[in-house]
């Protein structure tokens, strides 16, 4: 059986995502999906309820599963038994700092493999950064998140400012 | 008549930011240099005096207006029905940004079109966060602004310290 | 009254090269598609056809020419009195190599200016290269090139190995 | 079972290469190396030994196949109902290609996943292209092939001069 | 004679400013490493502790001294008569940075040439930024600094929070 | 004494590579520049011309020498006892091309250093690619060579057709 790991914040989850966890579902016999907590970055969607977007973006995947982890990713990918990690690149500058990261990850644990899923061309204005931005001035989301959670994200990043 | 939107945040206008506005005033019939309400993002300079440098340094060309916005770009460009947005480029990470900045904002409004104009390549290393580094040591910031403003830019960026 | 030149080799013209003509016609009063003899670099179509299959899939557009030049793209800007070059641009590489080009270009014709026009994210496979590739092998073009040029370029291409 | 597909045109077979099959054949059931004949490149080692130097250095996977194409990559996934193309990506320009190539195939085959896996980066500078140049020196290929292919490649490039 | 200066924050040291240290004291005559204050961005180590750190590792180089800067590196290079800033690169994205400040640092001070060493490709992971995230996780950097100051520097994060 | 050596196939010399060497001149306190021999790419001037140019371009620096080879960089450095290759960079492809190669070098010999000059930026478009396209239409290389050969590789160039 073939499974790997989608790491991210998440923050809030975007089409961009479900893009990377669609094929991911299709090409591996498991995904988990992995909200990372960063202290370093102050998030603008709390954890939990980035979990519950996930799982509520994710129920169509029978075999995906979301999972959240306060530590390092080398770390949880050796408490988990899990060898590949996938990410998701937009363009140049998302690879290099995945190709970054990955030559990080193999120092911390040499067992990890990281393996890049180029996105959807057309979805390559949509992060999670410009979600925040454009809620931030009460903008229209919905080309940029599932449909089913456009309420639910316009609802919590309302009660925020972006970072 | 062919008019465009030069964006941005203007965080003190530089000689780079002269470059494409002169370059866009010989191009196009209309320029509108909009100075954009950033929320998440403190300014080192207040709105008010970064719309008066501007106008100040863009006095000469008479097919140029100076505007500021609080809000999406998308939604200045329909109020505006304005169709073009110029961006300068200096460097591969801005062709990166602007790029994945153009994206989302053709998601928002699709009759946005978003052109880039290379800037004078002897200006590479001329950026508002240069101007606001050096003159935060009490550096000489008068290759980096346009003569006319060096005083003024000083004098502001004596009061703050940098982001 | 605001022109431009789109110079290039189009061999062949592709769904991509029409994306930046039919963006550059909405955007600029008139379009110059000037089809440039390249001498180092051997073409699969020869000049006549290249310009044939340009004007066909231009007529729509009642501001857009065809043109030819054999000799140096600033040169030919001199001859015709025109200031604005623009290209189109998929990524990162193409990027680069404009902006050298450009730079060349000013030096040697200083009231030359290229403005970059990103294209449709979608296209980002396109080019003529893949379509030489795909035909060499008797593959499908149909999502490369214009619908009314499928059969010609075909059939062009039939006649050729790629370069 | 998740199974990929390796395509290239291994000329010849490098230490990059073998990190990227012994990685995927790590990752993934099973793993078709396939040699892909560029009609319009010409190739310094003939199909025929490329596809027996392959073989002999595959032996130890017992997970990996070596076959060949004549084609497009496109058909040859159909052809074999095999779902994710693997390429080995070691730096920004070699991403930049892939990425290019991932979205021409995908417009050709819509079921067809690249994936793209980061070589080790102390291979940064192994590439069949060095292989092929320094041989032509009459230079060292020791570092940059496997190990037990070493005599067999400086004899099939010996006969050679470099593209 | 020849000398230069290796201007950085060090925050802290790593075993990819040493690589770029041992390197230049090849290379050169002398190496002065000066830890340059950076008022915009708060350090997680003091000053006085990263200067102490690299005088550590810097001692089994004779010609190599440790200095610090509190204001522009291009009146710095004037003060103290040197004209060549080193920098190590190990990406592109720090190409790019790197390129820029030179030619900001041009401006300030023309007689000053910044020459670029690219960093051990087997250190690509190796990063600053990297370490404090990996103490911040209370993980294990042993593989990041050098050897001699794995403690120091464990005990000196075990104290911060990351930026 | 710090040495260092310049390779490159110098087809022709331009005001780009006169800027590297008029640079390394001023570092260190001696420079070779060398002409490589490509046997896999023809050149557009013979290799005995193009060390001519060099030598008439070069007089003005006492610690200046041009040199040729016909083999490996990796040996050259070796059998001339010289640890340090220098490269102009103008751009980001070039980066990459350099960083590659001077990987590949590192491993066939591992005392040689490659260090990275940047150009200056206001000669990003200059190219021995770029002056040779010029002359192949007759057009005005002034701007592109030194002065003081620009007769001289208009007659070598007149002569061919470019690459």
């Amino acid at each position: 059986m073939v499974s790997c790991v989608f790491p991210g914040s998440f923050d809030p989850v975007t089409k961009g995502h479900m893009d990377v966890i669609g094929r991911a579902s299709e090409l591996f016999d498991h995904v988990t999906v992995t909200v990372m907590v960063n202290i370093a970055k102050k998030s603008a969607i709390p954890l939990e309820e980035r979990i519950q977007l996930l799982k509520k973006a994710c129920r169509k995947y029978p075999n995906v599963d979301v999972d959240s982890w306060d530590g390092l990713l080398a770390d949880y990918m050796a408490e988990k038994k899990e060898k590949i990690v996938i990410r998701g690149v937009r363009n140049t500058p998302e690879y290099e700092q995945e190709i970054t990261a990955a030559c990080a990850n193999k120092m911390l644990n040499s067992s990890v493999e990281t393996i890049l899923i180029p996105t959807d061309p057309a979805l390559a204005g949509v992060s999670s950064s410009a979600v925040r931005e454009i809620a931030s001035f009460g903008g229209d989301i919905s080309a940029f998140v599932p449909q089913t959670l456009i309420k639910d994200i316009e609802t919590l990043l309302s009660k925020k400012t972006i970072k």
